[in-house]
C-alpha cells in the first residue's frame, strides 16, 4: 500500500506516541485543550494531543456531547474583536491589520482541530469525531454551528487535489476488501465469494479514492461493470452463472453502485469526480468503451406514489416505467430540483436521464422504494458541461427522446388514486 | 516513490487535463477566475483552474503583479457583509447564520487557490506562486496581506499530520538528490561526488520531509553524522579522508546542516518537527546513541561584533570562543529573544547552548560570518519540553556551565573596539 | 527496485507473447520439441515453447502420458555417446573435452525444459507439470526417471538462496489469502473468518517462501503463535473466543502448521529454512520470546498402535501420552529412522521431542490418527546443530528426560492387545 | 507483492549470517567444503558457505588459484563410477538407477556452488567468482574445464525466464546509476551530467536486465535514441547543444549502445533478448515507431584492412562506407562467420545490415578502431525470424542492396596497398 520509508517513519511515530500516552496526564480535559491551543512550540503540543485524542476514544456519548459543547461554547469568535478587528483593517489595511482580522474571525475551535491533526492517524480520528457530531448535535443549532468548522477545514484536508484513486481488486489487501463489503450501501456485497465475483471477472472493475493520511480507509468507492449494451436490471449485470464477457469487447461501462464510505465526510463531495475520472481511465485503457452510464435506483419513487396517491401496485412493466419517468422528470422539491436525491446527484454532475427499466431490481429493498424500477444516467463526457450548466442555472432537466415521451404521457393520464382506471397503457 | 495505481492514475490525470489544455481558450484571466469561483460544480471549474495556472506560469513578473493585484482588491472580503453576517449571527446562532458569516469573512480569493489546488500537481505550482508573490510584494501591505491568505490554506494543507519522512540516501532517485545539492544551502555541496560522501559511508544519514501531493519535492532536509563524541569542526566532519565509524559504534547524533527547499512555504514550520522525528528514528535504530547534537553556523556573530565596535580580527581560540559565546547568551533584539536566528531557532525548540568553537568552519563563508566559530545545540530529549517553556515564557536561554562561564568572563571585560587592549585571555 | 518497472515488463511480456499464440501453428507436438532444442537462437525458440506449453495445458491425461513417454524414451541419454565422450575426456581433459562429456550426460529432455521456462510464467506450468507426471507416472521406471531430470532443474532453480520470505497478514492481496486457505493441509481454514483469526490478532503471524518468478503462488507457509508457555491443545490455540496476548508479552513462538502448497515441488525442500528463517525473524522482531515450539500432529500413531495390537481405545490420558511417547521414540523405520514422518522431518532439522499431551486435538482427524495427541518438537537454537548431527549420523533421537521416562515406562509394560489388562498407569 | 517484506527479510538474514561470521572457524578451507558438500542438512551447511565466501573474499590471486586448482583436481568426475552406473542404467532404467548414473557425473563441485548459493547474496559472490576464474584459468585447460561447471549452473539460474527487465531513468537510484557509467563500454559516459543527458530527454531511454537475486546489478544495458531517420553518427545523436523530439513524433528506435555488465557471466547471452524485449515495449509504448536500429562500431575494420594491406588513410567517405561495407559483407573467419564481433551478434539475433556511415565517430577510439566508419543493424521485426534461419544455418548474410552494391563495388577492385592507386571512386 505505501513505501518502505513511509511505513517505516509511521511505525517509528506510533511507538513513539504511544510511548508518551503511556504516562498518565493529570490535567483535564479542558486544560489538554487550553495547553495545546495555547502551545507556542511543538514540544507540548503533540503530547497533549495526543492525550486528547486519546480520552476522546474512551468517551461515551454524554461525555462527547459535553467536549462538543465546550468546544461551541467556549471556543467560539468573541464578535467585539472581530468588529474592532475589521476597523482596524478597514483603517489601515496591512499584513498586520489582516491577520489580525483573520485571527479574530476564526474560532479557536478551529486551530484546536488543526493542531490535532498533527498526530500520525489523527485524520482518520478527526474524521470519526465529526461523525459522531452529526449525529449528536442533529437538532441543536450550536453544535451544527460547531460542525461547520470541522467541514471548513475538511474542505481544505480533503481538496479533490489530494486524493488518489486506486483500483480495487482481488489483488488489494483483505483488510481494504473487508471495507469494501461493509461500506457497500446500493447493492449489499453478501460474502468475500459474492465479492470475489464483483471483482474477478474480466469485465468487473472497482475504484476508489484514498487520502495519502488514511491509506486503510476507502472515502467512496464505485463499482463497474463492462457490458455490451446499457443494462437494463441488476440481477442480470449480478447473476452468479452469467459468462464474462471480453474486456476489449465491452462497449458501455456501467456504474452501478457508488457507496460513500465515511460518514464524517458527509458534505464533502467525491462522487462526481470519482465517477469522472474512472470514465476517463476507463477511456484510456479501453479505446472501444463508447458509451459511460449508470444503473441506478430510484429510491423515493414508491413514496411520492404513495404521497400522490397514484396507483401503481397492479401496474405492469410499461406502466411502472411511465411513473418512473414521470416522477424522475417531475416531481420536483420547492425548490425546483428533483424530488429524488440519486437524479440530482447525477443531473448535477452533468448527466442526463437515458432510460428506465421494470422489473430491474427484484430485491426485497429494491421492490419496496422503487417497485423493481432502475434508471439509466448517461455521462455523455463531449455534452456533460453543457447539461451541467442548465442543470446549474436554469434547473433544466436533459433526458432522452423515450423519457420526455413518457413523461408527457404520464401527464396526459389521471393518475390518482382515486380514479377508478389504472393507469394508461 | 509511489506505487503502481498512484502512478497510473497520475499519469492518466496529467494526459486528461493536457488535452484540455489543447484547445484554446478565448476567456480572459479575471473571467477565468470569476468562471473557476463561480462554477456550481467541477465540470467547467478543472478546465478553467487548468488555464489559469498554465497561463500564469508564462507570466513575466509584470503580468504576475497584475494578477495579484487583481486577487488582492477584486476578490477581498466585504467589510459591510462581514458586519451584517455578524449581526444575524449573533441574534441567532445557527448553522445557516454562522456558515454566513464564515463566508463573509473569507475572501473568494481563498475559494480561488483551493479551487486551483484541484488539479494534480496544482499544489507545487501555487507553492511557487507564493515564492512569487513573496518577492514581488516586499514593501506592499496589500499583497502582504494577500500573502496571509495563501499562508492560512497552506498551514491547513502542511499540516505536520500529512508530511512524511523519507531517508534520503544513494539509492535515492537521481533527480532527487540532485535536488538535495540544488538546495543545500549550509554547506555546499559541490558535487555528486561531495553527495556521495555524505551519504554512502555507513555514519552518514540524511532525512527530509516530503508532502503527499509533491512526492518529487522535498521540502526541508537534514544532514547527520554519527559520531563518538560532539563534534568541533566542519571540516573534519567532512574530510574527504576520514575513516567511517560503524554506525553501532556512535554515540552522538550531529545534526550538521538543515535546509529549507521551498521559499514558497516560508513561515510554515517544519525544522522543528524535522529534528525530533530523526532523532527519534535514529534512536530506536541505534540504541547505543545518547547525545542528539547540532553542528551549527552562528550566521550574524561577526555582524553583530563590528556593529559593537568589538575588536576580533586578531583574536585567538579562545577569544573567539568567548565572543561566540557572549554573543549568543547576550546579544538580543528588542523584543527579548537572541538576536542570532539559528539560536531562535533552536533554542525555540527546546535545545540548550552546549559548546562553541573556533576555527570550526574555515570556509570564506564560515570566516566571514563567525570568524570560523560554530556551536553545537544539544537536543537532551527528557529537558527538551522544560528548556522550550522557560524560552518561550520567559525568554530564558538554557545553556551549559561552560558556556555560562564565557558569557560572564566576556561581560566582566570591556570590549569595546575604542579600547587599547585586545580580549583579554 | 521499483515494482513498477516489473510488472509493466510482465504485462508488456504477456500481450507479446499472447499474440503470438493467436496464430496457429501447424507442427506436432514433437515437431515443435525438435524445434525448440535445436533453435540456434531464440527467435523461432520462444514461439515453439509457448506453443508447447499451451498445448500442454489443454491436454488431458493420456495425451499428458503420451508427452512424457516421448519425453522419457526419445530424449534420453545415449551410452555410447557418453562412454566415447568419458574417453576423449580421460585422454585429454580440456574445456572441449569436458564439455562435450557434460552435453553427453545431460539428456536432451534438460535442455528442452530450460527452454520452456525461458517464457514468462513458465516456471509455474513447469511445476504444475512435474505435479501431473508425479501423479501419472506411479510405478512406471522410466516415467520415474524422467522425473528425476524435472527435480535436478528445479534443486538449482528453486535453490534457497532465491527463495524470498514475506509475512501473509490480513494485509496482504486476497488473491493471495485464498490460496492460503486451499492449501492449508494440518488444520483446515474453513472460512475468511477463520483465516481473519488467523492473521488479525497482535499474537498471531504466517510466514510463506516465494519465489520469484512465481509471485502469486506460496511455495510453503507457516502459522504461529505467540504463548506465553508451551502449548498442549489445537483446540485452545484455535478458540474463537480467546483473548490476543500482547505480542511482547509473549516468551513463546509456537509453529502449529506448516502446510506445503506446489505437489509439483515434492522432495524440493524449504520447511527447514522455513522454520528456522522465521524463528530467527521473530527473535529479532521480539526479543522477549525465548521458545521456539511446535505443536504438531502424530499422524501416524494409532495405525502404529493398531498395527502392533496395542489397546488404546479406552486408554486414559497418560496412558495416551505414554504410548505417543514409546512410539516417537522407539517406533522405527527399516532404515533405522523413525516412524512417524513429522518426527524425521523436525527431528533431521534438530529438533527434540520436548512434550507430549493428551486430548490436544479433539477434532475428528485428530481423533483418528492419533486418539487426540500431540507433540512438541523444540527448537533449542543453540542446540539445533548438535542434535541434528546426532541425528543424521547415529540416528540418535534428543528427547527431554520427561518423554525418555514416558518411554522407557512403556517399555516395561506388556502393551499387547492380547493382554487381559489395558495399558498401566 | 510487496517490497517491504522482502528487504525486510533480507535485512535479517544479512543481520543473521553476519552475526555467524563474527565466531571465527578453526577449519581449513578444505574442511569447509568438505564440511559444506558433506552436510546432511542446512544446520551446518549454511555457516560453513557462509565462512567459505568470507574467507574467498579475502584471498589473493595466488591463494584463489589453489582455491580453484583443488576444485578442479579434487572434486571432479570419477570415470570408474561413471562407467558403473551408466551399466547399472543400461541394465535396468530406473528411478534409482537414473539417479545414481546422474550423480557420478555431477562433479562434487557443482553441488558445492550450488550449496554456496544457497546464503543470500551468494550469487554476486559466485559470478564475481567465476570472474576471478575466467582471468586467472587462462591456458590451464582443467580451470577451463572447472569453469564449464560455473557456465552449467549460472545457465540455469540465469535463465531468461529470470530475468526482470527494468527502464533506466533519472529516476532510478543513484546507486544504479553509477553503475551504468562504470559499466558503460560503447561510447563512454564522461560525468553525471553527461549521463542526465542520455536519460532525461523525452526521446532518449535505456533499458537493463537485472536478475532478482542481484537487484542492485545490472546485467546488460542498452541505450536508446528516438529519432525521425535512421541516425547516422554518434556525435549528433550525443550533442550536448541537440533539442529534443517529442517521443511520439519518433519514428525510429536507435539502439546505440548495448554493455555487458558481468564478467563473471561471459558466455550467458542476454542482449539478444534485450534488444528484442525492449523493441517490443517501445512498440506497444509508441505505435508511431516503425524502424528498430542499431548504430554500431565496427570494431575490428581497421585491424582487418591493415592486415590485408589496404591502404585507407586517406579514403575519403565514400571510400571509407566501401571498404566497411566489403569488410562487413565478405570479411569471415575460418568457420565461415564474419570476422566482426558486433556483426556475429546482430546477425545472429536475424538483424540485417542497412548502411554503413563514414565521419559516424570522430572520437579517437572511433578513429582509431573503424576510421570513424559506423553501421546500422536493421531490426526488422517480421523478417528476423527468416534472417537468422538464413544466418544459422547457410551463414547468409542478409543486407540492403545498397550494402550488397558497396561490397560488389569493392570486390572489383584491387584493394592492396602494394598497388600505386588509392582506393577508387
Amino acid at each position: 500500500m505505501t513505501i518502505l520509508g513511509d511505513l517505516l517513519s509511521t511505525i517509528f511515530e506510533r511507538r513513539y506516541l504511544t510511548a508518551a500516552l503511556d504516562k498518565p496526564d493529570a490535567r483535564s480535559m479542558e486544560e489538554l485543550i487550553s495547553a495545546l491551543v495555547g502551545a507556542t512550540g511543538e514540544v507540548s503540543g503533540l503530547s497533549a494531543a495526543n492525550h486528547i485524542l486519546k480520552r476522546y476514544r474512551e468517551m461515551n456519548d454524554e461525555e462527547k456531547l459535553a467536549f462538543f459543547r465546550h468546544l461551541s461554547s467556549d471556543m467560539n469568535i468573541d464578535p467585539d474583536k472581530v468588529r474592532s478587528a475589521l476597523e482596524a483593517y478597514e483603517a489601515d489595511p496591512s499584513k498586520q491589520s489582516y491577520r489580525a482580522f483573520m485571527s479574530s474571525v476564526e474560532p479557536d475551535r478551529q486551530e484546536l482541530i488543526r493542531r490535532l491533526n498533527q498526530i500520525p492517524g489523527a485524520t482518520e480520528a478527526l474524521v470519526q469525531m465529526r461523525a459522531d457530531l452529526l449525529r449528536l448535535g442533529r437538532g441543536d443549532p450550536r453544535l451544527q454551528a460547531l460542525d461547520q468548522d470541522f467541514r471548513h477545514l475538511f474542505l481544505s484536508w480533503f481538496n479533490r487535489g489530494f486524493l488518489v484513486l486506486r483500483p480495487i481488486s482481488w489483488e488489494s489487501p483483505a483488510h481494504i476488501l473487508e471495507k469494501i463489503i461493509a461500506y457497500e450501501s446500493v447493492h449489499e456485497i453478501a460474502s468475500w465469494e459474492d465479492l470475489r465475483r464483483r471483482l474477478v471477472p474480466g469485465d468487473r472493475r472497482c475504484f476508489a479514492f484514498f487520502h495519502p493520511t488514511m491509506p486503510d480507509e476507502p472515502l467512496i468507492f464505485v463499482e463497474v461493470a463492462l457490458t455490451s449494451a446499457v443494462p437494463g436490471s441488476i440481477q442480470d449485470l449480478l447473476a452468479e452463472d452469467r459468462e464474462a464477457l471480453a474486456a476489449d469487447e465491452a462497449r458501455t461501462a456501467a456504474f452501478y453502485s457508488i457507496s460513500n464510505c465515511q460518514p464524517g465526510l458527509a458534505g464533502i463531495s467525491f462522487g462526481n469526480s470519482l465517477i469522472k475520472q474512472v470514465a476517463a481511465d476507463l477511456a484510456t485503457e479501453l479505446p472501444a468503451l463508447k458509451t459511460f452510464v449508470t444503473l441506478s435506483p430510484i429510491p423515493e419513487l414508491t413514496n411520492w406514489l404513495k404521497s400522490e396517491d397514484i396507483l401503481f401496485e397492479d401496474a405492469d412493466a410499461k406502466q411502472i416505467r411511465t411513473l418512473a419517468a414521470h416522477y424522475l422528470m417531475s416531481a420536483k422539491r420547492p425548490d425546483g430540483l428533483p424530488l429524488d436525491p440519486v437524479a440530482r446527484f447525477h443531473l448535477g454532475n452533468g448527466a442526463m436521464i437515458h432510460a428506465v427499466h421494470a422489473e430491474a431490481d427484484l430485491s426485497p429493498k429494491g421492490q419496496a422504494q422503487s417497485a423493481g424500477a432502475m434508471v439509466n444516467y448517461l455521462y455523455d463526457l463531449p455534452k456533460v458541461a453543457q447539461n451541467h450548466e442548465r442543470f446549474a442555472t436554469a434547473k433544466e432537466i436533459t433526458a432522452s427522446s423515450e423519457i420526455r415521451g413518457l413523461d408527457a404521457a404520464a401527464k396526459k393520464l389521471d393518475l390518482r388514486r382515486s380514479e377508478s382506471e389504472p393507469v394508461a397503457n
